[in-house]
């Protein structure tokens, strides 16, 4: 809602400005404050900006003090805002270092990064739990304490603060700095942990028509909220689009590019939700919906999050019937995360022991000893039906076997279902072709992990070229670090904001009928998926 | 140093905006603030003015949560700044005034007055002591204190934030109101009594090169300072010009409009010092000087400030050689103010009785018996010479004679020698005949109880028509009135600051032979001031 300046710098967040003043005189004798300002603002437009330079009143005393005792020369250290510039201190020498703080305030997890907003190098990069997560594992669960609980608003507000303070602290360890030393922060989360985060009430959140207290807050000091950075340090938080539609998507936008293409592209992250932007540098579209949670653990019985111990890759050899795994960190099995379940799935489906329905099938026709082997060893006949047994209790980690029961496997397909119904509506709505995208930018740990061809095979993603899937990391991350690096990034950020049509789902009827028509391996159509073979199953079985 | 807006609103300095804007629905469900925002934004365009529009973190709570309560329209309270305007209260209910308080900020007294920024009209009016005074008499003692004594600056802050906060109690309960809802302040006084009040430090405002801390403040919060008013009350301070041109001039020259007149005029302030302005709508030049001391009141020995008991008017017939006087309501006489002092001096003078070095005679050679008796009753000779008794005790207040000694009358000389040498360096810095001002504007009780024939009878003032003298009042006050009525006042302000020429006369040699030539009555040169009678004293006596 600002007035954008139309200056043609690309200012960091924070800045040190060189500033030359004559020493006070009889024949010049303005005041220190007026004597800094405008030499600051001489040194800014000489810069190319014409914006106004405010020392802000609880900043005047120490930087007025510190200018004259600096000889009435040094750098100015200013804070870059849409409408003006903010001059919160003054250095007699030059800091040699501008550590800033990049955050991915995530649910679950913390992720940061240290950069230096002179030099654009990255100093360190850490990750801590939410400190939230004791009082509610998910959104809902927090917004239910937030708005329920005596204080629970602040409670919630304190316990994420003190997670990202010891992540500060966390950084400035590994770089060898002080916390007073980080001179901004920028912030990257769904709407409610911002919510949270700046203890506002996120009660209309979750409530029909689902509206957040604030999509775009103004910029603040960090010391606001009782960050222990610098005193001066501001706070830019990526705006949300709407209660399901968070910073950490407008980051991902900011990283992969699509605001700024010619071609059309798109872009997944799958989360809790499934996000999901289609557009280039014309126009851009977007959706959300809950295709997420068998994918990113804690719904499948087995299921859990990217983290040692769990199985993120599946191999099945239909010669030898072997069924290999790979863990993250190679320890012993102890549960499945998102990209494993896909492979696994895939496998199995591959190899005719899940159906085009999603059912673990135990045919024994005409096979050969070997598969008849594997099946007898594997599937497991349970009180709620079938399960399969990924490793036994005497390979895994914690001595029990990992299992993806049918319910877990339900759950998946519920998920895949969604997740393709969401990108076909998604095109459907502005007449585009899957084939006509160069690109799928593929956002977080899913990306990271995900094999697209186990995902094409499952029909979860459309059946294109492999390359056209890019992982692209932690985005929302790589996200706040631009913002805090680049002004054109924090207008880009805002003008998607502005620009981007975002679609309710629930309330989409197509939707609902793309995703009964997705409740199989790889659809009801299989013409739209030419890669993946079509399995026969003896149905004698 | 703030870049101006273009648009040509005149807004005060707070406003409430009406803001109407749809409930969130599932076709639009845009955040609270974000919806606010948008629908001020819109208003504010409709006004004409297309700035920044932000709502500072500390009130995002608060206004966003009285937004929805009252269902999305109603009246925001919005402060205007140069460059961006602040929203900082939502209104259901259009709150009927708007008060905002202006202040006179004194080294010794306050004067605050209560107006309602929807209407313009006045609300309450009240003055106090300025509480510091315990700490100093004067603004060099006050400096000493703040920077010589341990918490000294935080101590004369309190001092005065205590008497602010109880003339604003003052105001809200003449005019039945609250003080939480004052919202927005405008300071005016001098340099040092700003520093005071901002507790940043004056210590360099009297040693050479007299340089402020501070000449322009950016905006602030009264609650920053500690001031009881509305939590998002601004205060916006006049600007000082210089260590010795404070924020009071400023707002002396918005009163009288010296900066927009086409014909060249000038403005008289005398407290401590005389300031004075010359100028018109294309330049201003100014000075000041240690003028005023004598006429204060505090220097000399019956001296005192303008207040009940003071002699203000003084008359002596020379038929029947009778002096009457006149006291502030009418009470009996306990000292002589400014004026007093003034005409007493020029009818002492008249009579022959002070002669035109302005020593005090006792003549006794061809006069009248009257005139004979009149001497008899009022000359005495003291220790340290002549005295001239004005009252006797058995009239007087406090039972003991009001007098005015050979020394005040000495001090009263150098006192009226610095103003004149003041207003003809300054006139002849730019080459214009005191016969060129239609307008001479006299600020302050000086102005307003000071007989100008008086003055010039002693060449204190130039000998130009009486009309031309124009008492303004409290200009210091009516100037902070101005600032928070209207923008183009505020922007008047900074352009002044920015504009006028001011001269140190500590560092000026025509200044000092000025001053030697004007230390007679009238003056060396008579024929400066021909409508003052040449008054023959026999050297004889």
């Amino acid at each position: 809602m600002q007035k954008m300046t139309t200056d043609s710098l690309d200012l960091p967040l924070t800045v040190t400005v060189d500033v030359r003043a004559d020493p006070p005189d009889l024949q010049d004798n303005t005041a220190d404050l007026d004597r800094l300002r405008q030499a600051l603002r001489r040194a800014l437009m000489a810069m190319g900006t014409e914006r106004s330079v405010v020392i802000p009143f609880r900043f005047m005393a120490r930087v007025g003090q510190a200018f004259r005792d600096a000889g009435f020369r040094g750098h100015a250290v200013v804070n870059v805002l849409d409408d003006r510039f903010e001059c919160v201190d003054f250095l007699a020498q030059s800091p040699g270092v501008l550590p800033a703080m990049a955050l991915d305030l995530g649910t679950t997890h913390l992720e940061a990064t240290l950069i230096d907003l002179q030099s654009g190098s990255n100093l360190a990069r850490a990750n801590r739990p939410n400190g939230q997560i004791k009082y509610g594992a998910d959104i809902l669960a927090r917004i239910h304490y937030a708005t329920g609980q005596k204080d629970g608003l602040a409670i919630l507000q304190q316990a994420v603060v003190d997670s990202i303070n010891q992540l500060a602290e966390d950084l400035v360890g590994q770089a060898g700095l002080e916390v007073e030393q980080i001179r901004a922060l920028a912030v990257s989360g769904n709407t409610t942990m911002v919510h949270l985060l700046l203890a506002l009430s996120p009660y209309h959140i979750c409530r029909e028509p689902y509206t957040p207290f604030v999509g775009w807050p103004d910029l603040f000091c960090a010391v606001e909220i009782g960050l222990m950075l610098n005193a001066g340090a501001p706070v830019w938080v990526l705006p949300s689009i709407g209660s399901y539609f968070g910073g950490d998507l407008i980051s991902g936008i900011l990283a992969s590019g699509l605001d700024e293409q010619e071609n059309t592209a798109m872009l997944i992250d799958v989360g809790t939700n499934a996000e999901v932007v289609l557009g280039n540098r014309e126009w851009l579209i977007a959706c959300a919906g809950a295709a997420g949670p068998a994918l990113e653990g804690g719904v499948a019985r087995m299921g859990m999050r990217a983290g040692p111990g769990a199985i993120e890759h599946v191999r099945l050899d239909q010669d030898t019937w072997r069924l290999s795994v790979q863990t993250i960190g190679n320890k012993p099995a102890v549960g499945i995360c998102g990209s494993g379940l896909i492979e696994l799935v895939a496998e199995l489906f591959l190899a005719g022991i899940v159906d085009i329905r999603g059912k673990l099938r135990r045919d024994t026709g005409s096979d050969s000893e070997a598969r008849q082997q594997f099946i007898r060893t594997h599937l497991v006949e349970e009180e709620d039906g079938l399960s399969f047994i990924v490793v036994p209790a005497e390979q895994a980690g914690h001595g029990s076997p990992v299992i993806l029961a049918q319910v877990d496997l339900d759950a998946m397909m519920r998920s895949k279902a969604a997740m393709y119904a969401i990108l076909t509506t998604l095109v459907g709505q502005v007449g585009v072709d899957f084939a006509d995208l160069d690109t799928i930018y593929v956002a977080g740990a899913f990306g990271k992990h995900i094999d697209p061809r186990a995902a094409i095979t499952l029909g979860m993603l459309p059946d294109l070229p492999l390359s056209v899937y890019k992982p692209i990391g932690n985005s929302s991350l790589a996200g706040a670090e631009l913002v805090l690096r680049s002004e054109k990034a924090r207008r880009r950020a805002l003008s998607i904001g502005q620009k981007i049509t975002y679609i309710e789902l629930n309330v989409n009827q197509e939707f609902m009928i793309r995703f009964s028509g997705s409740r199989f391996i790889p659809h009801t159509d299989p013409g739209l998926f030419p890669s993946v073979p079509i399995i026969k199953i003896d149905e004698g079985a």
